[in-house]
């Protein structure tokens, strides 16, 4: 399976202007958002129009090359420190993904390369479209690997349990721990795939369910509190999830409810597999307990698409991430090979090799 | 504290009537439904008008009284005969919870020594009001039980959290784990309350928050997900739960999502508390293996409040309970004693004691 025999993408440049599926009115409606103006994607990425680590990563990308017409229209010679700006704003739109901060220093070393008295607009949406479709080979062999490891467990055609959105939704295209569960589904390497609704943002039930509607793949939703339920009907082989920045020893920051999911899969002999491309290690950062969690309004518990779900006034307490210690980690598959138990060293080997 | 200083109840015999607070439409509206037929009795249990085990045996006796009067006036001398479809029809309305067999069987016992040809109306609402004060005192015995509990714990002070809803609106008032929570509350015994929202029906966001805000106990909500990095923080203590039945062994049957907390706690040292009178015991059944457990539509987990929020034809896991080992279990608190560790022979030292 190719990205382009998918049913759908969620993020186009077309037209000289940015595309984005606006993902938070999904499944209901599908809608699209035309940007042209940095402050547009600011507010796209930090209102979730779009999420998932590597497609903030490249809708940032694309948002640099839109600053930069404008800036070279406004600026000419000056838009180099024009620029600056804009990238930091861009920078802070959310707080935990690192793909996000990865993505605007790469663009931010092509600006470096780039004369000062030539549009730089061609150049950089050359190099956005460039990571993008990285992304999505990056994928592609990410599902590869991770279906490979799935076939060599004693867990082979066993169920499996995925958490958040991972796939199309959350990345140039395919997936990560979506691309695995789409490359093993191919290959008749997993049994039936269950998908946690993730609350408090329902990405499970609005995204990965429709994603995998869409692409065919048979899914069944279960409430994040009946995976432990699940694990012990001896059903499920692996939880495969994604991850929003993973530290040099291996801990795995990602969507709430992850680190649940790995306690809950340690004491049922489950196995746990992370899928994220190598932009996705933040090497500063010695153990998880440096990564900033973002915590959101404590409105998006208290409600469900803007019906009150709670009594009025009362207290809520929504981190958006949660970190999974690198001990309850079986495999961190990445698209320059897989880390298995990974430590300081098994991370340094897999994410420096050329 | 006593349930006259609550701020409201939700099960009430007036008028030779039953009246229920209507719980689905918490905390948004408190709309009460009367009840003079048994088959309106019947309806509001299956559909979760009124929930929580004890709740429901205690309504499913007034029911048995509601059930008399009619089949007296139709049937005369045969009514005893008569009201077996009813009784059958009440057993049927849910299949998890022990109390509600319990309390019919309760109310079989008195009719099989009431007269035929005596009016059985009024012995049978006694004997129904009766099993709703006892278990109002059997919950404010279990609060100070298990506040003792925790006062002799390593963990007093600390936060807590719970699950689903255990409170005046699961029982006849005061509540079982929401007891304890009220009367540790009261002593000072316990930190923060954290309250899992408690998917896909909500009863945490909807009755739990209620609860205690009505009563002026500040409490936080919580994604069902988030617990397990809750409990990494360190701040939390004990979990609190209540149960819908328990085996000879200790196992305990309770809202979907309280065997992943159990799993969660012993992970992370923290201590796990269940409160249940002695009726939720089912000594007829060796193990949790033994316990049906409901399953309802799957479209519990598709929609909130009518809204979908999943693609249309996607499938769902709904399991209604799950079964934690005894293992797992710290401590049962009835309202005979605490029992600690349950094993078959330190819970039948409790169940059995008169």
């Amino acid at each position: 399976m190719s990205p382009e025999s998918q049913a759908f993408e969620a993020i186009r440049w077309e037209n000289n202007q940015l595309a984005l599926l606006d993902q938070r009115k999904l499944p209901l409606e599908e809608t699209w958002i035309s940007h042209d103006q940095v402050e547009q994607v600011v507010d796209s990425i930090r209102d979730m129009v779009v999420r998932g680590a590597p497609a903030i990563g490249i809708t940032a990308a694309y948002g640099v090359a839109i600053a930069a017409k404008c800036q070279y229209q406004q600026h000419q010679l000056q838009w180099k420190s024009s620029i600056e700006a804009d990238l930091e704003k861009l920078a802070g739109s959310r707080p935990t993904a690192i793909n996000l901060f990865w993505a605007i220093d790469r663009m931010r070393a092509v600006i470096g390369n780039l004369p000062d008295d030539v549009d730089p607009f061609a150049a950089l949406v050359s190099e956005a479209q460039l990571i993008h479709q990285e992304d999505i080979q990056a994928n592609l062999t990410m599902g590869d690997l991770g279906a490979d490891l799935i076939k060599q467990s004693d867990k082979l055609g066993m169920g499996v349990i995925t958490h958040c959105n991972t796939g199309t939704l959350a990345t140039g295209g395919y997936g990560t721990a979506l691309g695995v569960i789409r490359s093993a589904h191919r290959d008749g390497a997993i049994g039936q795939v269950f998908a946690d609704e993730t609350r408090p943002w329902l990405q499970g039930a609005r995204l990965t369910a429709w994603e995998l509607c869409k692409d065919g793949i048979p899914v069944t939703l279960n409430a994040d509190g009946a995976a432990a339920h699940l694990m012990s009907t001896g059903k499920i082989g692996w939880v495969i999830v994604g991850s929003d920045r993973i530290t040099a020893n291996g801990d795995v920051a990602n969507k709430i409810g992850t680190y649940s999911l790995a306690v809950l899969a340690k004491y049922h002999g489950v196995k746990f597999m992370v899928v994220a491309p190598t932009s996705t290690f933040d090497m500063s950062l010695s153990s998880g307990a440096d990564i900033p969690i973002e915590e959101r309004s404590g409105d998006e518990v208290l409600t469900i698409g803007e019906r009150a779900i709670a009594p009025a006034g009362c207290a809520a307490f929504n981190p958006v991430f949660d970190v999974t210690p690198a001990a309850l980690v079986d495999a961190i598959v990445t698209e320059k090979g897989v880390i298995e138990t990974p430590t300081l060293a098994s991370v340094a080997a897999v994410v420096s090799a050329a």
